[in-house]
């Protein structure tokens, strides 16, 4: 292919409009990346102009087709494409890329209107596309009618040699094929180039027969640079029941002289000796920023778009006139609100989790809670990463989401995807329609970190069920047993992790994090664990996070805070110790299922629980200490913690062998109110 | 095939002593996984008796083949191999298999002779294995001469359909792929079975297509039970130049009756009837833990390894005469010592570094660093997953490891693949001849979680190196910016953790973590950093891991901690305030480059460097506050921190933006001081 192009066609030059914007914020901003814009920009101008169903002056419309640039280092092509469709983001956000404040980020962030999803960190795109995917066809399984096909549109992602090699990659896209998610179309900038050179030195898949190998409808070698070829393959994609890889045959930085199809045009700016060839080669003759109105009248959709999603609205209208219920159900469903009777019933299940007494596991009272909330909550859509029967995370309504299914179906199958299942939850969660959770074990988060970080960063409402969480599960040993899990959750910005010790707590736990906006993490015990008997009253406490479960008197000597599982071993030695001494001697016990819920109540309310006062205060929780040392002027006296690995033992062989036992934390509470 | 076995053949009686050893622990324990071993004993009989090249009574013998259990929940199929074999496990280990201290833990742990690595987290022994091969392939091309083959041996990998499914397998196998690692072969115990059921429900992968796209060599429906059908694949597998895939089609639980071919014969025990069939089905007649002599006869391989190890040795010995020099370097290569003049020599460029005063990213500095301990340190095996111009992990001697190299080299480029990169890693080091070290950005830590705490857990010698490790990397956003990472890392047991502030501190924690037993993270800055002057004495408290960098007059009123990229910049906020106060108002000023390494000093020495007395401190690091709060007696007042996501701006304006200017330093070291 030439480098150098000359007497370019109109339809190129509306691709080389993304070309320039690219090129000339990058150069502004004086870094970025200009590569990928420049050779995708005639993919993603047939796509937008042709195909994509969207309308920039109603992004939110609900049946819009999903874009996601998985590559999202390319973020200057998502711009562009905003600005030239006629999306809010200005030319002014465009010379302001990469300046504090600007929409126009150095990777494209969800907040703004017309991106669908945060991206940047490679694959994740992909994964939340998938996500998206399956949302969307088990939403028209449950709302579609005949005549009005309310949810019908397809996930198109743009995604490099990057996003390839990912392991994510395969995870979801495995995942995908077994689902035969057929309105996938997936776009692979097939430029055999990554930021350290050719991959050929390092990658030499078979991408093509890889993806036959998921079951995928595969269509190879396509010009990346002809419309026609990317005109027929989109058409052939759309048409086909499998999910679609078009791999697009492109020259990164194309337009380029020296760095045309060079790892040198991926990731910074172009330099202005390279910025005038590319002018030239182009025949480009307007300053940065400039677009001619021709250009810019032939991108303009905003009427198209407009057009395509009042004729929605319209449908939608008269479908609630058809399927009054239905629909009714179908907008609340969107907007992300509880069913109104939601809460009252909740309330009655939480005030009978209070009188519970038997010893459960906390993943037990989590699976009890599901049972009795999601009969209320047809949005919610479960799944676990092939441990169902440990995470318990089926409840007595679940039905299997089955590939293709017509029918639909609230409960997934993620296989062992720990990393794949948390970021297509996180697609379903942006799709909308459905409040996604999913489980594995909390060791196992390691493995999803990277997609908890995006679903935080972008504050979707997600449940992650953490189950095993601790030395308390035992035998499995030190590679399952999760140690500083917790710090790592609890230092995650958005995040609010629950570790409640009875149903009770789990009840509000749950409760909460199905109100929450982002994501909550919910921690549960492997084991039984003995249950505590709440006041009724005491559900609003619990509710804040931490709470005053033995108030040791008016003037309590020391404070001991524990979570989950540590709850009951904490509250026995607290009890002997009180029995044991004077009124004036009384230690208090402070439970404290979610600390950022805790952090986020009022002063008052946290002074009334640990009042400054009372400076001695011992933390019992079998994870790491590091979360726990703000809560303590003493921090070496404080933690009953675990900041070692665990050990393969029965699980009261290892509560004993590492300190936390009942005699032991008394020991270690009477050093404390020992100190002078 | 048939549940019901009978008139079990000598090659089955074999297989099945595993099948009853692995049954019988399960059941003795409570707990554990009987259907993996008893589905893969047939292949393991084969493996093991006739093709693995090892010697029980010299199980570190560097030549033996390496054998991987990365399906590591089927642990007892392992223990029951070694015991079998003639290892130092006993039979007694076996009954005790699951217990506190026993070494038959409830996954393989790595400090078990005759373990290569600890696995269970499904996916990662694959990973090491392709790191041991790689690390086989290099040092044979290093050090094997004419009629010396020192180095050669295959590393054999079981997995199942979980670590297939995880997407580290893709990494891995795409890699090992492109680097044609003949030596590696994989049996993948294909029963189509998971936890969940059976796999067609969530992956319909065909996995040979799969592997034959990543370039490997693939045999297909190989009998799993068959031991002539598995002898014929491992014979073809051993004489084919790439990576062997063999799919080994068995039944998980096969003896059972009711189980057999179940998930319900995967995570349990069988109950006490199930038991019993199994006896039945197998014709075994011996009590639990019993094996008959004859089949520890067959079994016992103490002399026939012995022989072979001896064989070796005495090679080695004729090497060492012919190639005295060469023999010797090996031999140092594999013990881990660094070459006797190395400390020397970097001592000489630490003591430079210490004049250094040019501004400098701090992953700029450690690139020097490498260019300057590269050249003594043959054993240093680099790389980056595709960022190795950002992450300066080239020095001056680095030589690409090439596909199918017959020369070696030291450097590898990973790809896009930091978990696999991280797992690889971790193999090489397993293998012995290396230090590995590899580069990525530290947010894309997150990806490598899981393996990185493998390293930790089995104190692998690997550097991990981290640049761009604050809002301090400022355009590309949020996405890139690491908040909690620093937090996460050293909330990791054995990890240690040094973000440098200039070249000498960056100077000596290479040197550190090039001596640690154990793994380093070096966490590097992209942007440049003031550099500050050492007094060559200095050298010895920075590799104290803290030190007084101001130190504040005879009685300092508060100290202010920083570490890396904020040391500069609390440098200028102490000494304006210095410079501004009488002699009794002075303020001290420690760096902090290793946590971890500091709490490890004397109790003198920390007290020295923050003296207990001093309760007014303030942290200064770009990082979530978390891992900090330890140091401080009132932590809401105690660190400049970032508890929030950043964003996407210069560097500049982000750390203005988050408080990180001196004079916003000044001003919280006020109020600070002003505190009653």
């Amino acid at each position: 292919m030439p480098k150098t192009v000359v007497a370019r066609r109109a339809q190129q030059r509306l691709a080389d409009a993304i070309r320039m914007l690219a090129v000339d914020a990058v150069e502004q901003a004086g870094s970025g990346h200009p590569g990928m814009p420049m050779g995708m920009a005639d993919i993603a101008t047939v796509l937008w102009r042709e195909f994509l169903k969207h309308s920039p002056t109603d992004p939110a419309w609900p049946d819009r087709d999903r874009f996601v640039l998985s590559n999202g280092h390319g973020s200057m092509l998502l711009y562009a494409l905003l600005f030239l469709s006629g999306y809010a983001l200005s030319l002014d956000d465009l010379r302001n890329f990469r300046r504090l404040s600007s929409p126009a980020a150095g990777h494209p962030e969800y907040d703004v209107e017309g991106i669908e999803t945060t991206t940047g960190p490679l694959g994740q795109g992909l994964a939340n596309a998938v996500g998206m995917a399956l949302a969307e066809r088990n939403l028209a399984a449950e709302f579609n009618r005949p005549r009005f096909p309310m949810v019908d549109h397809f996930t198109y992602v743009f995604l490099g040699d990057g996003c390839m090699m990912e392991g994510i990659s395969h995870e979801v896209c495995s995942f995908a094929g077994a689902q035969q998610l057929g309105k996938l179309i997936c776009f692979f900038d097939d430029n055999g180039v990554s930021i350290d050179g050719e991959v050929r030195g390092w990658c030499v898949d078979d991408t093509a027969g890889r993806f036959a190998a998921y079951g995928w409808h595969v269509i190879d070698k396509i010009d990346g640079h002809d419309d026609a070829a990317i005109r027929d393959a989109i058409g052939q994609a759309r048409q086909d029941a499998r999910p679609s890889l078009l791999m697009c045959q492109t020259i990164i930085g194309y337009g380029a002289q020296a760095k045309a199809g060079k790892a040198a045009a991926h990731g910074s700016p172009l330099g202005t000796t390279e910025v005038a060839e590319v002018r030239k080669n182009l025949d480009w003759p307007h300053p940065p920023f400039e677009i001619p109105p021709s250009i810019r009248r032939a991108w303009d959709c905003k009427d198209k778009g407009s057009r395509l999603a009042q004729t929605w609205r319209a449908c939608l209208t008269d479908y609630s006139k058809n399927h009054p219920h239905l629909a009714a159900e179908l907008k609340r469903r969107l907007s992300g609100t509880l069913p109104a009777q939601f809460a009252a019933k909740a309330t009655t299940f939480m005030r009978q989790a209070c009188r519970e007494d038997a010893k459960l596991a906390t993943r037990v009272a989590s699976q009890k809670t599901l049972d009795a909330y999601a009969a209320e909550l047809p949005e919610l859509l479960g799944g676990s990463a092939d441990l169902t029967e440990s995470n318990l995370t089926r409840h007595a309504g679940s039905k299997t989401i089955a590939p293709s299914a017509k029918e639909g179906g609230n409960y997934v199958y993620y296989g062992v995807r720990e990393l794949g299942m948390s970021a297509i939850m996180t697609g379903i969660a942006l799709h909308g329609g459905y409040i996604p959770y999913g489980g594995t074990f909390l060791v196992f988060a390691d493995y999803a970190r990277s997609a908890l970080r995006l679903a935080a960063l972008m504050k979707q409402r997600i449940i992650f069920v953490y189950s095993h969480d601790s030395i308390g599960l035992g035998e499995d040993g030190p590679t399952h047993q999760p140690v500083e899990h917790l710090t790592m959750l609890r230092a995650t910005p958005n995040l609010n992790v629950w570790r409640p010790a009875d149903l009770a707590e789990t009840a509000v736990a749950w409760f909460a994090a199905l109100k929450t906006e982002g994501p909550s993490a919910l921690v549960l015990s492997r084991q039984g664990v003995p249950t505590h008997r709440h006041a009724p009253a005491q559900l609003n406490e619990i509710a804040k996070g931490g709470y005053v479960l033995i108030a040791g008197g008016d003037d309590p000597q020391a404070i001991v805070i524990a979570t989950g599982s540590e709850v009951p071993i904490a509250r026995t030695a607290v009890e002997q110790h009180n029995a044991e001494h004077p009124p004036h001697r009384q230690v208090r016990l402070v439970a404290m299922p979610c600390a950022e819920v805790f952090a986020a109540q009022s002063n008052a309310y946290r002074q009334l629980v640990l009042p400054p006062g009372i400076t001695r205060r011992l933390v019992v929780e079998a994870g790491s200490s590091m979360a726990w040392y703000g809560y303590h002027p003493a921090p070496e006296q404080m933690a009953v913690c675990m900041n070692t690995f665990g050990a393969s033992a029965p699980a009261a062989d290892l509560f004993e062998h590492y300190g936390f036992t009942a005699a032991q934390i008394r020991t270690r509470l009477q050093k404390l109110l020992d100190l002078k």
